[in-house]
Parts: C-alpha cells; sequence; structure tokens
C-alpha cells in the first residue's frame, strides 16, 4: 500500500509548513503519513555543509527576499511563524527524540504541532527541559516519563537510524517526502506530491 | 491598475516553467503581463554570487534531486526540458536582446518561447545566429533586420536598464515577478503569485 514517509526536524520553518500542509493532501487521497523525526544538523554535517557556507557568507538580497517569503508562506497556510526566533539555529535533538517518544503513544502529530507551535509561534526555546515539560502536559504525556525516556539508547538510536536512513536514500535537509522511492525536497514541492499521490491512485484503479 | 511584471531570462530552465505557467494564471485573474527581458549572469555578478559558488562546489545529493526535480516540473506543466544542454550554461544577450527586439512587434511571448523550446527542449545553442535565425523566421520576423537591431544601442541599453532595475528592486535571479512592489523568486512560488492576484482582485471588487 503506498504511505508518504515524512522527514522532518522541527527547527526548520519550512518544515512547520509542509507539515501542516502534508496532511490535508494526504487526507484527500487517503493516503497513511509515515512520521520520521531526523536531526537536520546530522544531514548537513554529512551531505550538505552549503547549508553552514550559505549562513557564513549570506547573500543581502537573498536574506531580505527569504524573511517576505516565509511570511508570504505563512500567510499561504494560515501559521504564525516568527523570523528569527530569539534562539536560532535552536538544538532540536530532545524535541525530535520527544517526537519518537510521542510516536509511542501514537501522538507524533500532537507533540510535534506543540513544538512547531512553541518555536516558530511562541519564540520559545524548544531545546529547554521546561518548554518540552509544558509541551508534554499540553499532550497529555507525564513529563517525568518523557525525561527519561528521551535519553534511553532505544530512543536515540531510532533518530540516529532515520537521519542515516535519509541520507542513504539521498535526502540532504528536511523536511524530505518519499512516496516509495520518489523523493520530494521542501514545502514547495507539495504539487509535485499531489501528482505522485494522484498517479498512484490512477493506478490503483 | 494592477500588472504582472516578469523579468526572464531564457537560459534558466526554471524560468521557462515558470515562463508557460504564468500565463494561464494571468489569464484567470485577467492580468495584464509586462514581459521584462534581462540577462541573469548581470545579476549574479552583481549580487548573487552565490551561483558560482554552488556550481564550483556541487552537493552531490543536491545536484541528483535537482536533475529528478526539474523531470517532476517538466512533467507538470507538460513541457519538454533537456538536463543539461550540450552548451550550457548558454550566453544568452543576443537572444534576450531578441525578445526586446520581438517586444517591438509584439512578439515577446511568441519569440521567448520559441527560443525556451529551441534551448531546453530541441538542445540548439541559442548563442548562435543561426539558430536566433531560424527563430525569427519562425515567428515571422526578418532574420537581417533582427540581426542589425540587436546591436543598435537602443536595445543593448533597454537590456541593461531592465537588469539594473531588477537588481535595484532586490531581484537576485531568474524569473522574478513583481505585482507592485511585492516581489517573488521562482516558478514555485506562483501560488503566492496567486494569492497577491486574489488579493488585488477582492480589493478591486
Amino acid at each position: 500500500m503506498p504511505r508518504i514517509e515524512f522527514f522532518f526536524d522541527c527547527s526548520s520553518p519550512w518544515t512547520y509548513l509542509a507539515f501542516h500542509r502534508i496532511q490535508p493532501l494526504a487526507a484527500e487521497f487517503g493516503t497513511p503519513i509515515e512520521w520520521k523525526p531526523i536531526l537536520v544538523g546530522g544531514v548537513f554535517n554529512a551531505v550538505n555543509q552549503s547549508v553552514y557556507q550559505s549562513r557564513d557568507n549570506p547573500v543581502p538580497a537573498k536574506v531580505a527576499y527569504t524573511e517576505k517569503d516565509l511570511q508570504d508562506w505563512a500567510r499561504h497556510t494560515g501559521l504564525r511563524i516568527i523570523w528569527k526566533p530569539t534562539v536560532f539555529p535552536v538544538n532540536s535533538v530532545k524535541a525530535m527524540r520527544g517526537c519518537l517518544v510521542a510516536g509511542e503513544k501514537g501522538a507524533t502529530v500532537l507533540f510535534a504541532r506543540a513544538v512547531f507551535e512553541a518555536y516558530w509561534g511562541d519564540d520559545q526555546d524548544i531545546s529547554q527541559d521546561e518548554v518540552l515539560g509544558k509541551i508534554c502536559e499540553r499532550v497529555g504525556i507525564d513529563p517525568k516519563f518523557f525525561s527519561a525516556r528521551i535519553n534511553e539508547p532505544a530512543i536515540k538510536d531510532q533518530l540516529r537510524a532515520n537521519t542515516e536512513e535519509l541520507i542513504r536514500r539521498g535526502g540532504f535537509g528536511s523536511p524530505t517526502i518519499f512516496i516509495g522511492d520518489d523523493m520530494y525536497f521542501g514545502n514547495d514541492r507539495l504539487p509535485l506530491v499531489r501528482d505522485a499521490l494522484a498517479k498512484n491512485q490512477g493506478r490503483a484503479l
């Protein structure tokens, strides 16, 4: 059965947009989403150091446009996105391990959405235990259980495995979406994801 | 009256996609398009040398994806796009001056489409007089007149002026679309251009 694999790291605003927009798209085609939390910094370090080069040598015209562009997309999508958050880039390792812990309770979407909202909408530092604790309370996960569970090898290993899987399959950033072997990178590729879902549905008929 | 300003250079495949897709979008909203030929190399030299840095230090995973992505977009748009053309990057200065010459006869779209098709669809070297001559014949422009006219100061100056205008207004590549002061960069931003056109129409009612 075709499914959408969604590799994501909550530290990217474009990922927040795609996370939000992929859900009605998947529902429209009745295609399930497999959420795959990753650490995008691990991807950059391994295969895409150009991200750091761009940060170190910003092109002023592009920087100015990117800020405007992000607000255009936020409006288009109906989300509030602050640029930039006080803490940026943020260390998202606990938050992304947290997505896996939430996933064990079937609450990936609930938890990830709360993390995106806290960081991008409310300018909270999602690397902090206190911030993550409040998110846990909001989505019905015991903060003490959470703090212990994110430090267990099974969870750490899964985050590493997801990140390595993305690299192995040709990914270089977040969000990366797979439909079978077909890879799509970025929020702005959802029209192509739609094409792929429509094509799959046509085949199934 | 609102209009769409479309700054473009035929040497970019993403520009070919946007050139094709902007036309039905503009027609849907009854908004005229003002075609503004530029020399994108002039823009890169002035404000966006990161393009050259990326070409010199390609990220293999991104390169592989870009090829696949371009074919996805070509299929989405219903165009044939070869990657890469035998001559790439190509010197498009005569072709872009040619768009201005064609514009004097109200034939910008006809001529530009023929240039895009020759270069991206048929792998022809659009820097060559012979190739441009055949395009002229196809769209009803006298090749001798064309060859003389593209070397006249008025045409050369206009191409330079368009390029400088784009730089002055914050552009850094092709295609760049303006609706009033609102700038949009790239084929993948047409959903946002649609938002802007819809908003303008709402205001006019």
